[in-house]
C-alpha cells in the first residue's frame, strides 16, 4: 500500500495593469520586469483594468488609447501570450457579478479602513462610490480565477488581505471551500530615482519613459539634475542619480568602469548621461521594434486580447456557476 | 408638406419584487395590486430582486424557495407573462456590470444620505457593503431596461430621486442621451391594518397571508383584535379592525350593510369575522386554485422566467453596448 500521490496544481498568477499612460522606467523596473517574468513559473493571468480606470477617468477616448498602449506596452516588454493569457477587464464581465456578491459579505469597516481610500479622501478628491469599493473589485478580479499568487507593490498588500478576508468570510458564509486564501509576492524594493532625483512617479512629473526615443529621450536623459562639481572633480557615484540609473542597465563591469571614472575627476556629468542615453537605447531597442511592429498590426494585438479573454472567461463562468449554486440563484439560463 | 408625426414610444414600466417570504394582504393592497394591473396600461417589465436579497439574507435555501414563492404568487395573482415580461434579476447579470460603471459617476455622498441606509445603521444592523451601495444597483435595474415610470412605495422614492440623478450625471459625463430620466408613481396610500390595528407588517407579526387558507387563515382571522363590546352593544365600524378589512374585499352595498348591523347593535365581532372570512375567501379562490396547479407545473413557472430574462437581457444587452461604446470599451467579443 502506498499513500495517495499528492496532486500538485500549478500556481495561479495573477496580475492586473491600470491603464494610466506611458510606462516609465520605475514601473519597468519596480515591478513590470518582475511581474512579466513569472510567467515561466506558474500560469499566470494579466489584464489591464479598464473597468478600474473608470474610477479616476471619465474620457473615453484617453481610456481607449491607454488600453490600447499598455497592451502594446506589455507585450512588445515581453509578455508571452503563449505563455501567459492577457486580457482586458471589461471583456470578463463576470468579475462585477461577482464583485455584487462579495459587497454583500463585506462589512462597511472593512472598505472604510482601507488606506488607499483614506489617502485619496486625505488629497480633497471628491470621492465617488467605485473609488470606495474599488478592493471589492478588485477581490472578485482575482478571486474569479481562484488565482494563489498576487505580485503587488507595497501599497497594495491591505487590498490582498481584504481579498483574503472576502474570500474567507465567503467560504465560511456559504459553507463552502470555492475561493483559495491567494497570497501575496511584494515586488523587489528599488527605489527607482526620477530626473530630479525623487522617486520617479508620473505625479512628480519626473519620468524617463520606457518608449520615448531620438530627441525627446535625449532631452529628458541631459537634463538629469547633477551636482555642480566641475568637470574636473573627483565625483562621487553614489550620491549620482544618472549613475544610479546607469546601474539599472549597466553589467556589473561596465558599472565598476563608470564608478571609477566618477571618483578620479576628468569627466562631466553630459559624458555619465550620454553613457546612460546609450544603455537605455541598446537595452530597450528590441521592445521598441517590437512595438513599432505590433502597432502595424493591431489586429493581431486584438486577436492576442480576444482569446485571453475568451480563455479568462471559461474559468470566471465555472467559478460564477460555483457560487450561484452555491448562494441560492438559479443555474444561468443559456440565452 | 407635412410635419413629421411625432413618434409615440409606449411607456416602460418596471417593477422590482424583493424575495422575503410570504406575501400579505397589506403588500396585495398597498402594492402588487396596483403593479400588476399596470400590465395593461404600458410596457411592463416585473423582476424578482435575487440579487438585493443577498444583502439580508444568507441562506441559499431560503433565497431558491423565496423566489420560487414570488414568482407562483405573482403569477397566480394574476401578472401575466403574455403582457408583461417576468424574469428573476439574477438571469440578467448585465446589471451588475452597469452598477459598476454607475458607481464610478455616484458620489458617496449620494448614497451616504440614502434615508433607507440611515435607517439600518440607526437599527443596530452590521452593514454590509451591498446594504450601502444597494440604490446604485437599482438605478441599474431600472436603467438597464431604460424604463421610464416605476410605481414605488414612499420608502423608495429617495431610491427613484438618486436613479435619476446617476441617470443624469451619466449622460451629462459621457455627453450622451443614453437613459431616460425615470418618473416615479406613488402607491396609493391606503393604510392596511393588521390584525393588531397597527399597519399590517411582517415585522410586527400581524398580517393575514394571501394564500393561507382553512384553518390557519381562519385563526388568523378570528384572532384580531377588537374592542371589549358586548355583542348586544352598538359599535363603531369606523375605528374597527374587522371592518376596515372587510371594506377592502366587499362591494360598497356590503359595506354598507355591515356597517348598519355594526351601529344597530345585536351582533357580535366573532360573526363580523366569518363574514371577512367569506370575502377573504371568496376574493383569492381563483388565485389560490391558480396557484396550486401552478405548483403541479414547476416547469412552465421555470419557462415563463426564462423567456422573460431572454427577454430583459436583449433590452439590457443593447444599453450595455451603447454604455460600452460612450465610455471608452472595446464591443463586447462574443465568446
Amino acid at each position: 500500500m502506498t499513500a495517495p500521490k499528492p496532486v500538485t496544481r500549478p500556481t495561479r498568477i495573477l496580475s492586473g495593469v491600470q491603464p494610466s499612460g506611458k510606462l516609465h522606467l520605475g514601473n519597468y523596473f519596480g515591478a513590470i520586469r518582475q511581474h512579466i517574468a513569472l510567467q515561466n513559473t506558474g500560469e499566470c493571468f494579466y489584464f489591464i483594468a479598464d473597468y478600474h480606470s473608470m474610477t479616476t477617468l471619465q474620457d473615453p477616448t484617453a481610456r481607449l488609447a491607454n488600453t490600447r498602449d499598455v497592451a502594446l506596452d506589455y507585450l512588445a516588454l515581453g509578455l508571452d501570450p503563449n505563455k501567459a493569457t492577457f486580457y482586458r477587464q471589461s471583456d470578463v464581465p463576470e468579475v462585477c457579478e461577482l464583485a455584487w456578491i462579495f459587497s454583500t459579505v463585506c462589512n462597511m469597516g472593512l472598505l472604510e479602513r482601507a488606506v488607499s481610500y483614506k489617502d485619496k479622501l486625505d488629497k480633497g478628491l471628491e470621492p465617488n462610490v467605485g473609488l470606495f469599493s474599488y478592493p471589492v473589485l478588485m477581490a472578485a478580479d482575482i478571486l474569479i480565477l481562484r488565482s494563489h499568487l498576487v505580485p503587488v507593490g507595497k501599497d497594495q498588500v491591505q487590498h490582498i488581505e481584504i481579498t483574503r478576508d472576502l474570500a474567507d468570510r465567503f467560504n465560511r458564509v456559504y459553507n463552502r471551500e470555492i475561493f483559495p486564501l491567494p497570497e501575496y509576492r511584494l515586488d523587489a524594493e528599488s527605489r527607482i530615482p526620477g530626473t530630479d532625483g525623487e522617486k520617479m512617479s508620473k505625479s512628480y512629473g519626473n519620468t524617463i519613459e520606457i518608449f520615448a526615443e531620438g530627441k525627446p529621450l535625449s532631452k529628458t536623459v541631459m537634463g538629469i539634475v547633477t551636482d555642480s562639481a566641475k568637470l574636473e572633480d573627483p565625483k562621487n557615484p553614489e550620491t549620482c542619480t544618472v549613475f544610479a540609473l546607469y546601474s539599472l542597465f549597466a553589467t556589473p563591469l561596465e558599472r565598476e568602469q563608470l564608478a571609477d571614472r566618477y571618483r578620479a575627476g576628468g569627466m562631466g556629468y553630459g559624458e555619465a548621461k550620454k553613457a546612460l542615453l546609450g544603455q537605455i537605447e541598446a537595452y530597450f531597442e528590441e521592445a521598441r521594434e517590437k512595438r513599432k511592429s505590433l502597432v502595424r498590426d493591431p489586429g493581431y494585438v486584438e486577436e492576442v486580447l480576444r482569446v485571453g479573454a475568451k480563455k479568462a472567461r471559461e474559468v470566471a463562468k465555472v467559478t460564477l456557476e460555483l457560487v450561484r449554486e452555491a448562494t441560492g440563484f438559479i443555474a444561468r439560463p443559456v440565452v
